[in-house]
Formats: structure tokens, sequence, C-alpha cells
């Protein structure tokens, strides 16, 4: 019971953040391809952000999958988690109004960090309380090297911001097709689960 | 489970467009009745979308009661549904301020266009890992005339937008009407699979 | 399952507009007493639409429970429920905007009519599949005096908006208050329903 | 069945109120860290309010576990809490903007005192119907002497407010980190609960 009212109010918030971000992408008042073409860095962001906030409604929905009794450390770290998510349609609107310039690029990577660290808070915190083996976290663990070079990723990108731009984007961008791609081993421990 | 929480986050992004998109009807600063009908184009475009989507919320609703296994595939097609679905608030306000200009219909119709793949790639997904007959997916795959006929129109509507855009609108909403009457299969395939 | 989802889906759409509508409270730019009183109109219409769409997912409720199997009728009379009721913000945001100006509270009042006849609709879309005989169902159809009552007082309240509009909000006012009175009979069918 | 719904609409209507209120972070023109530094007491205001909702979230959900019976009482209880909420975004946003000014200071402050007086009525409400004992709600009632510090620093804050509105902020900060901390009694009595 417990965990399903988290799953849901978790589910409202990141489907409200994921669907607000497009109220970020202003109407033009010309009905001209140039007002259209103008947008594309706003569009862009967009679509980055999307795919991450879609990624890490995947993953919280994976590291949920393994919780038995919500704690409050749980409940906290996903609170954290749900507010770094939260800040992304500011970032991401911010970054696309202003062309990808340095700072608001730096600070999109910066807001990436944050919810990756509030993830691995999340993490921990269930793993804190799972007391029997877990196939699917056992899986979970196992993507520990692809989190650390999402993390390694975001650290380059920050400084990079300030020279290259578009190489941060661009950066961020491979980090989140690396986690769109599914992982085998968390796939068969999920399919196992429901079996 | 896993199938609950995909359907209660799309259930979500999808109210959450469907509702949001009341925002883009600017509230007039004159109480007159000129400012009310000069909202016309934009209260048309509402509707007409507000159809189009519950359309594909009542749809979407069918084809995940096929699914048994949520496959990687079926949750990034229908992530790219979401995303297809996420634009129409921009292009239905596009649309409706620029009142049906050639341009912002012709985008309409792409955003329906590009919706209609995604639902199909949705569909293709979930076939995929259908081991048994389902009475259910059989009558919908027997809505593949109504689904050709729709992307005929859709096709046809884009290039007309550009001379006769009212003409391209009243083809989209046609199409929308088409899937409005419900499909006497589908519907006797979903009785028999809760009785 | 079916059921659920249709609720799921209503629940989230009622959700979204009973808050949005707290968007259009324009934020002050001063901080000043007067700033904030001068909100006055625009507070008073949105306790009114907060009242009115409570009411309305109350009832929407109690309809729902007695649904045994969920037809395509009831779909679209829901749909257009949910739609007449995503147009309260408008409205509201309208009206008060403009200090309960005539023509402004003549169309809340539209408004309030339409959703009652959604409502209407829906009752009898769900009436029409109803095989045995449900005492929640009596028990809400022997609320047709106060609905009539209410349809009466939404009759009037459309002309007397063009001369007298605060007599017109009063007249919506008390409707509202006069459904948020719950029903002894409804609720001894809920809590009948229940054992 | 009730209950499940009426935790539904509760949970989308909350989600909602953390989620928009990041829309009151306007977007700066410029993209310097000097436009950024400027939305530091936007930001802080939101922080604040994000815990606090996050915090009446948790509470509500302790609150719901202890029913049986939703009552129309409970309901309309449940909504005033809700009405309440949603007002959150808009004190956030005005004190936010307008830099902790006195008056927004108090009337923030006065917006706590009123969620926190909804909430009071709520588990009164839900109280009247409990027949049997009930650990979890008898380890919520223990909490009484934690509300009646919490009230006490509203009532404390509102005047002080327009002397030294930092320092009212501070309070509120300060009764929020209160209630962030789990409580022994109430986590132990959901553990009973649950097994």
């Amino acid at each position: 019971m417990n965990k399903t009212r988290l799953e849901a109010f978790s589910d409202g918030v990141i489907a409200i953040i994921i669907t607000i971000m497009v109220l970020e992408i202003k109407i033009p008042h010309e009905a001209t391809m140039q007002a259209l073409l103008a947008l594309t860095p706003v569009f862009i962001s967009y679509v980055l952000s999307f795919l991450m906030v879609a990624i890490y409604w995947g993953n919280h929905h994976h590291l949920l999958h393994t919780v038995r009794h919500v704690t409050p450390k749980i409940i906290w770290a996903n609170m954290g988690l749900l507010f770094s998510l939260s800040l992304v349609p500011f970032t991401t609107g911010w970054m696309g109004e202003n062309h990808f310039a340095e700072l608001t690029v730096a600070l999109y990577a910066v807001n990436h960090l944050f919810c990756g660290f509030m993830a691995f808070l999340l993490q921990n915190a269930i793993l804190d309380h799972l007391t029997e083996k877990n196939k699917l976290m056992e899986a979970i663990l196992k993507t520990k090297k692809k989190s650390m070079i999402t993390v390694a990723i975001y650290l380059v990108a920050i400084p990079v911001a300030f020279y290259y731009p578009v190489v941060s984007v661009a950066l961020i961008g491979v980090s989140a097709v690396m986690w769109a791609i599914p992982d085998k081993n968390v796939e068969r421990a999920l399919m196992e689960a429901e079996e």
C-alpha cells in the first residue's frame, strides 16, 4: 500500500515535470518558418530533457520494484530526486532560450549531476533495507560502471560548457542514449521477478 | 505491476497534455463579446485536439490491454507516442493563435502523422511479444483499413494546408470523428475479455 | 480494469483542472495590501470554482461507482464532462479578472449549465447499461429534484448576469453549497455498497 | 475503493501543486550569473515550500492510512486541506518575487497556519469514525505536542514578519525541518500495520 502510493506520487510528479516542459516552448506570434526554426535550440533542449526524465522514470521504476518496506530514508531520498528533477524544466528552458550559452549549459550539467546524486542516495536507502538477496537489485548494482561513466561525463561536461558548450550538450546526450539502451541483466531480472 | 505503472504514467501524461492545452486559450482583458469571439479559432483548435488526444487515450488503453510483459521496446515506443502527443499543445496553440495560417495547419497535420506513426510503432512492439492468440489484438488489427485511410488523410492534409488550410483542418476533423465512432469488433473483444 | 483506468484518467484531469486554476491568480509585483486586495474578485472566483469542481469530482465518483461495463457511450459522455470542466479555469479567470463583469458571469453560468448537461448525459449512459437494481443509482436518481433546481438556477443566472451580475454569482454559489451538503440517501447507499 | 480514489485524487493534486511551483521560477532572459543569482529568494522560497508540501504529503498519507470508511466530513476536510495547499504556489511566488517583503512573509505564514488548521480538521474528521483502537492513529496523536509547537511558531511568525521577515522565514523553516525528521512512534506503528 505504502509503496503503491509512493510510486503513484512519484509517477504523478514525473509525468507533470515531463509535460510542463513543453510550456517553455513559447508559441511564436508569427506563422512563419523562420519563427518556427528560431525555436530549434528550445526544441533540442526539450527532446534531450524528455529523454532524460523518461530514463529516470524507467530506472526509478526498477529501483522501487526492489523495495519491500518504505522507510523514511527512502521517502526523503525519493523527494530529493523529485526535487532535483523538478528543476529540469527551469534549467532546460534557460539553456534553450539562451541558445546553449556557456553558463546555461554548465547549470544544465550540474542539474544532471544533482539528479544522479539523488538517485544514488535513493539506491543506497533502498539497499539499506534489503534483507534478502534480490536479483533485480544485483542487476541494478551491475550498472555501477555505467553510473560512474555517467558521473565522469557530467563532471567533464561542466567545465567544458564554459569553452565548448555544444560539446558539453553532446556529452550529456551521449550519456542519455547510453541509459536509453536497455540493460540485458536488468531486463532478465525483471522478467524473472514477474514470473 | 509493471504494466500498471506504465498505464498510470501514460494516463498522467495524457491527462496533463489534454488539460494544459486550455492554458493556451489566453484570457482576454476585455469583458466584451468581441474579445470572446476573437478566440474562436483558438477554441476550435482546442476542441479538435481535445477530441484527438481523447481518442489516443482510448486506443492506447485498448492496445495496453493486450500486453502481458512490458518490454523495453514497448516502453520506448510508448515514450515516443507520449513525446509526440506532448507537442500537440504547442502545435494546437500555434495554429489557433495564427487563425489557421497555412504553415501552422501543415505542422499540425505533421504532428498528427507523427503521433500516428508512434502509435503504429507501439502496436508493433506489442505484437512482437504476443505469444498466444488475442481476440482484442485481432480486432485492433482489423482497424488497419481505418489506420491507412487516416494516414492517407494526413498525407493529403499536409500539402493541402498550404493552399486551403481550412480544408486541411476539416480533413483532420473528419479523421478524428472517424475514430471517435467506436469499433464494433474492438468493443465486442473488450467485452469478452472482461468476462 | 477498464473502469479503473477511466477513473484514474478522470481523476488526473480533474486534479489538474482544480490546480491549474490557481495559476490564474497572477502574482502581483508589489508587496502591498492594496495589490493583494485587488485580487479579491479573482480569489472569490477561484474559491467558487474549486468548490464546484470538487463537487463534480465527488458526484463523478458516485456515478462511476455504479458502473459495471464501461461502454463507448460512457467513455464519450465522460470525455464531454471533462471537456466542459476543462473550460472552467478559463471562464473562472475571465470572470475574476474582469471583476464579475456582466458577460463574463453569464459565460460562467453557461459553463456550469454545460457541465451539468454533460453530467446528465453521463448518468443516462450509465443507466442504459445497469442491468440489475442498484441502490446507489436509485439514491442518485432521487437527487433529481436537486438537479432540476440547479438547472433552473443556472437558467435564471444567465439572463440575470446581464443586469445584476453579483446576484447571478450568488445564485451559482447557493447551488454549489446545496450540492456540497452530503445527501443522506447517497451516503447510506455508499455505506451499504461497501459492506 | 472509495479510499483509494480519495488518495489518488489527493496525490494528483499534491503532485501538481509541488510541481507547478517551479513555473514561478521565471526563466531569466540573460545567460549571466547575475541573472541566476537574482533568483536566489525565489529559489529559497521554492525549496521551503517543496519541503513543506512534501511533509504534508507524508502526513496525509499516514492519516489516510487509518481511515476505514470515507465519510463526507473526511472528503470535505480533505478538500479544505487541498484548497489551502493549492494557495502555496501563489504565496510562495509572491514572497520570492518580492524578496521576503514583510507582508508577503506574513501571508506565507498565514497560509501555513491555514494548512495546519485544515490538517487538524481532517484528523478530527477521521478520529470521529475510528471505531476500534488504532496504533497508527495513537502514534499520530502523540505528535500533538509537535503540532502545538508548530502552531505557536506560525502564530509568532505572522507578527514577527512585519519587523524581521527573515527571522519569520527562518522560524517556518525550523518548523518544517522539525516535521521532516521522521517520528519513531509513527514509523513503528506503520511497520506493525504492514505486518
